[in-house]
């Protein structure tokens, strides 16, 4: 069997070792082609799995580190002394060719950092981009990028990230997805020079299948399968969902949980609302893929519970299977024999 | 009695007289102080007063016009064709002198290009803003500035974002109002080189209550009074948080609205909580003010009903009596004080 390693930074996230190893166990049994490294602390990895009456074998490592980066320390520091952290090393596996992909759930401004040094960007490409999957109405998916890997962005990169995010829904949906930009207004007059520059090139490529601007009160109606924004806005604009989703959330919670007849009625009939609501929580997925790098490099959430961090791992391991690194590459190709013939 | 005098153009929003007409004569009942001037069609206007057992008289007078600027007509264009019409007669209402206030639900960039050009900005400020009430968790209102009136914005427009909003929530609350910044993070190093800038000229002011940044998943949660951004981000975060606010709402309504017996449980047991949840959709109040100008504007929504139209003109009223722009003007002159001593 051709094995798929995955390199998990076994000391990320705010719970460390008690979530990343039994999640990397449970992994291992979902995915029997998967292999894993654990990299961190060898007698905490070593405890948690025998907790879980596991101990290393072939398909799971651990490789030991004993200094992690901090979630407070800045991503120029982190970089200049990433050598020997749990995070420097599980870059430094898929950089060396012995891990497929890695996934962190480590500071992420760290791991960009150290992704984009240790791995390089993919030829074409001028900065990588935060990815990830939100809940739709109809319960289909749609990816949004840039997340927030940058604070600032020129029309090239909102193109090139409209490029990336194309591949990587393509692969998922099996079919060439409807990519939108995000702005003020759906009218060709409303934006901003960025959005504006960016929608003309989109116009004149084959290579994506632009559909126009969106407004963000359609961001969860499956009106697009890519949404496109500069990575401030596209980190308010997700955080603004996910604040409000929550909000809802908690407020239903309050009435389901209640200890009154009221709360009994509502857990007995409304159930299965209050898992459909909590299902269209941008916050429920977990798992954004850094684009645009010679390698895959996963981010989890930094308070992923298991299923959180095996829904990272899964995704690393589809990305793996799909070539998503290569599948860029290639339509980044087109892109440019497109402007040159 | 001294009277506050309100334009209203009459033929704005998606309705038209239907919604203005009642709203006005609404609104005169709720303020004894108040006078309406009704702009727009004579016959349209007067037909709708009939309806209502209402003719014109010394506190509601209309003003005709016969044409209107459509609400897909550019702002650029709409200035240039603005005479006669009604959203221009309402703004030159306050530009005379004959009107203390106006409210439009018209075409929002020509109201805010005719504003602009008809009533000039105040001394010290650069760019107007549109602002509005965002309801929080704790039920008190939260203003959020710039929310589109400009596509991309300086350091110094931000912080005259901050002065205005502050000016104005401070009539409203009594008391110095918390300003944040919209910002990716809360620690200091996060964010773009316009937040960062805007931060360090609020940190060197003292006319301004600056509390530091916040993310967008708390903006319902009253952590901030007013929260300042530049118009793109502050509409995409408006937008964001409305469109997942009306998407749990739309499921909740389902349930609500169904036949079945569940349907019927669900109104009679929980109706308080939908009416709870309703409050927290940011799209619920009406009246966004356009700030920075020497007069006062106020934009209600294009599909606003005769409940929120009131709301606009209340909003309108509420300015008059507390002279927001006087406010603003004052405490601008505060900042240009303390920098010169």
């Amino acid at each position: 069997m051709l094995y798929l390693t995955v390199a998990l930074d076994a000391m990320g996230g705010d719970f460390g070792p008690r979530v990343t190893v039994p999640a990397a166990v449970q992994a291992l049994s979902h995915f029997p082609e998967l292999k894993v490294s654990l990299v961190g602390d060898q007698s905490q990895i070593a405890h948690q799995l025998s907790l879980l009456g596991c101990k290393p074998n072939s398909r799971l490592s651990i490789v030991h580190s004993d200094r992690v980066i901090s979630n407070s320390e800045k991503p120029s520091l982190a970089l200049r002394h990433s050598v020997g952290t749990s995070m420097g090393i599980t870059v430094d596996l898929v950089a060396n060719g012995k891990a497929d992909a890695c996934v962190s759930a480590g500071n992420t401004g760290a791991l960009m950092a150290l992704s984009r040094f240790r791995l390089k960007l993919l030829p074409g490409i001028d900065r990588p981009a935060l990815v990830s999957a939100l809940p739709t109405a109809s319960g289909k998916k749609t990816w949004m990028l840039d997340l927030g890997a940058n604070v600032s962005s020129d029309a090239d990169s909102l193109f090139q990230f409209a490029v990336m995010g194309a591949a990587l829904a393509e692969e998922h949906l099996g079919r060439p997805p409807r990519v939108a930009i995000l702005n003020i207004g759906a009218e060709e007059i409303k934006g901003n020079d960025l959005v504006k520059r960016c929608a003309e090139m989109l116009n004149q490529t084959q290579a994506v299948n632009y559909i126009g601007y969106i407004e963000s009160n359609q961001l969860l109606l499956d009106v697009a399968d890519v949404i496109v924004s500069d990575g401030f806005v596209g980190n308010v604009c997700l955080k603004a969902c996910e604040g409000t989703a929550q909000l809802f959330i908690d407020k239903l919670k309050d009435r389901f949980l209640a200890s009154s007849i009221k709360g009994w009625i509502a857990r007995k009939l409304f159930s299965d609302l209050f898992t459909e609501l909590k299902t269209l929580n941008p916050d429920q997925y977990n798992g954004a893929s850094l684009l645009g790098l010679r390698g895959i490099v996963i981010k989890s959430h930094g308070r992923a519970d298991v299923s959180a961090c095996v829904n990272a791992i899964s995704e690393a391991v589809h990305e793996i299977k799909r070539q998503v690194p290569s599948r860029i590459s290639d339509r980044l190709e087109a892109v440019l024999l497109e402007r040159h013939y």
